[in-house]
């Protein structure tokens, strides 16, 4: 029994033309008109595979294969079909369609499984509208309610409940529709890797342990902005020079950190007034340190805080470090990492165990239920970029591992 | 004899109420309403005091007290009279009125020169409206022609061209003002220093030795973005990390030079896609190289070059270097330093050789003829700030620097 992969690239293929961008990479905004096309599209498949499809207040979709024991806890298997602008074709939209795959497989196999299996889609994913990422998912484990989606705000300032309710849903009524943890046994996501270890190394499956956390901070350096001909080098207090020590500071603790898992980014850098004969008074920048062991993250943040004392120190400047975010680390629980394994060895499938530098919304289902994330490789780990790609061999790979895997959750009846 | 600092207090407080952006500084651009206003004041001045004034082809003004030798070269002392944004009122306009006031001392005290002796004032000096500086004295020694001015332009596209003839003055005719080697014996212009050195040693009087050549770059590393959670530290190509080491070595070379003048800033770094969960794709960022010695420069250059290299094979990115602005190395003729240093003695002023960092006037005037500067202190170096201040007393000092100077200079008669 195997997934079709003809199949799955014409859904995908069919739902990349919903694209606001084309030419420039995919741009598919949950809650645009290309998101709805793509809802249509899924809607007509699940009713025609006989799926009973709910879709929530924040448009969040299940469409539910009945097990032969309807009471028992569901296996969920998704992703999201949203992207960020310019993004590419297989962010998401893999996971969603591998899963709709799986299920479709089953049916035509007329297997039948104690319990019930749904494909999941989650709204708004990329935070590409409101700035802030995971909110279907969220919302479908209750972890957002109404308040929160009134106060996220597009950058026009329309508040997603406005975007939601215009959208055709019923913003509202969310608390109506969180799944409980009682009625889940396991989620299970299928997604691009996203980096390029996997196709470095020429492997087609990660199999994943746990999900980075992450700790974002914006630094602030504030000198004196003075004359960059008339101040010689000794009487500056200079932010600039200071933040690229701190910067290298960064790369050097994240490399050189007990934990090889450590990242440590700086992306954003502000410099005012931003003139080139005039030194900076102010530079800001910021550090994403992400782990998925806490104290690599701990002793990146500290490191920082310590090179940050030292050139307040020796610029005579002032430097402030505010927290932007925070998500903890989610381990993935070795049951359902093992069963993954089994079916890729029931396979012969080769794979490797990795973490995943990444959020995705198998995080935030985690506080509820066991997760499980089942990786395919980026070609050049390209992603959130028009060039981003997995090949469709690996892909076939992937949907026929979350197959296996999500049968050998369920209990496989016949 | 002495000037006369109450008369020099009032036309700086009066002339500093010309201002577009009062209680944020002051900002008074060349060909403004504000600019005119000074103008009208100032003229009002010179015609009371018998000076024969000439506005030329840009709106520069020459106000002439005649010599015992009318064939004689002039002796010139001016400096200019608009401001950055948000500016200070000491800049340019401290050697404007203090030249104006040495002419006014001459003349009250009935004191009979060989030379004629000017006042000038160079239009566009800052660079405010058409980004390039010493605009005005450019036109005035024939540097500049109509077609340069034609191509000068606003940020909103419109000529300096049309800007200076919508403020009354006949552009077109700008060669017929051109300034000859032969027409003048020397310029010297008072000037506030704009740095922090005379301020922190107490002393009333830099006499300017030299002024800093520039060489200015503008440096692109271009790396590859990616995910900053899921690309791990060792296949990253980041040209912020990049950077950070190009920026902390500007700063070293600069500050190891065998050449103590040299300095080197990092004013302006761009980077993209500038998102802090997003490794960067490209930084952007200037070096500003400057020194009295060009070898200073040179070797801030070619050390900059090399770590460009270093950087582009450790990080797998490339880099690109382009220069965006050059101006020489001006020395200050030696005689003309020994009759300001015998001046400052004569009159038992303390004083510091030194160089200036900034560019001004002078060094353009410095192509046809013997220039000199004489700087007073700017409390805390601040300057094109709001709270760039220079105390009444020092400038008082200058001014009289100012006045034995130029009857030096000129063969005083009487």
């Amino acid at each position: 029994m195997e997934t079709n992969i003809e199949r799955v690239k014409r859904d995908l293929y069919t739902i990349s033309q919903y694209n606001r961008t084309p030419g420039e990479g995919y741009t598919r905004f949950s809650y645009s008109p290309e998101d709805a096309k793509t809802r249509e599209y899924l809607m007509k498949e699940f009713i025609n595979f006989g799926l009973k499809v709910t879709v929530d207040a924040v448009g969040n979709i299940r469409a539910r294969l009945e097990g032969m024991d309807s009471d028992a806890p569901v296996i969920m298997s998704g992703s999201h079909i949203d992207t960020v602008l310019h993004g590419g074709m297989f962010d998401g939209l893999v996971g969603t369609i591998g899963a709709l795959e799986v299920v479709r497989t089953i049916i035509e196999n007329k297997i039948k499984t104690k319990n019930p299996i749904e494909v999941v889609i989650f709204s708004e994913e990329e935070g590409s509208n409101f700035g802030s990422t995971t909110v279907g998912s969220k919302a479908m484990i209750g972890k957002y309610g109404v308040e929160d989606i009134k106060e996220l705000k597009t950058n026009e300032g329309i508040s997603m409940y406005e975007v939601v309710k215009n959208f055709g849903l019923e913003p509202e009524k969310i608390v109506d529709y969180v799944l409980k943890p009682e009625e889940i046994k396991a989620m299970i996501e299928l997604h691009i890797e996203q980096s390029v270890v996997l196709d470095l190394e020429n492997i087609p499956i990660g199999i994943v342990e746990a999900i980075a956390g992450i700790e974002s901070y914006e630094i602030v350096l504030t000198g004196v902005s003075n004359h960059a001909g008339a101040t010689p080098m000794h009487l500056r207090h200079d932010p600039m020079a200071a933040a690229a020590k701190v910067i290298t500071a960064i790369e050097r603790i994240a490399k050189e950190s007990n934990s090889f898992s450590t990242v440590g980014t700086v992306g954003k850098i502000i410099c005012e007034p931003n003139i080139f004969n005039v030194i900076p008074g102010r530079v800001l920048f910021t550090l994403d340190a992400r782990d998925v062991n806490p104290k690599g993250i701990e002793e990146l943040v500290q490191g920082t805080e310590k090179i940050l004392n030292e050139v307040v120190q020796t610029y005579g400047i002032t430097a402030s470090m505010k927290r932007i975010s925070e998500s903890k680390v989610v381990e993935i629980p070795s049951e359902i990492v093992h069963i993954i394994e089994e079916s890729a060895d029931e396979l012969g499938i080769l794979y490797k165990r990795m973490n995943s530098g990444a959020v995705h919304d198998a995080c935030i289902l985690a506080e509820i239920t066991d997760v499980g994330m089942i990786f395919v490789p980026s070609i050049n780990g390209c992603s959130h970029v028009p060039e981003e790609k997995t090949g469709f061999t690996n892909i076939k790979i992937g949907c026929d591992l979350l197959l296996n895997t999500i049968l050998k959750l369920t209990t496989r009846v016949n």
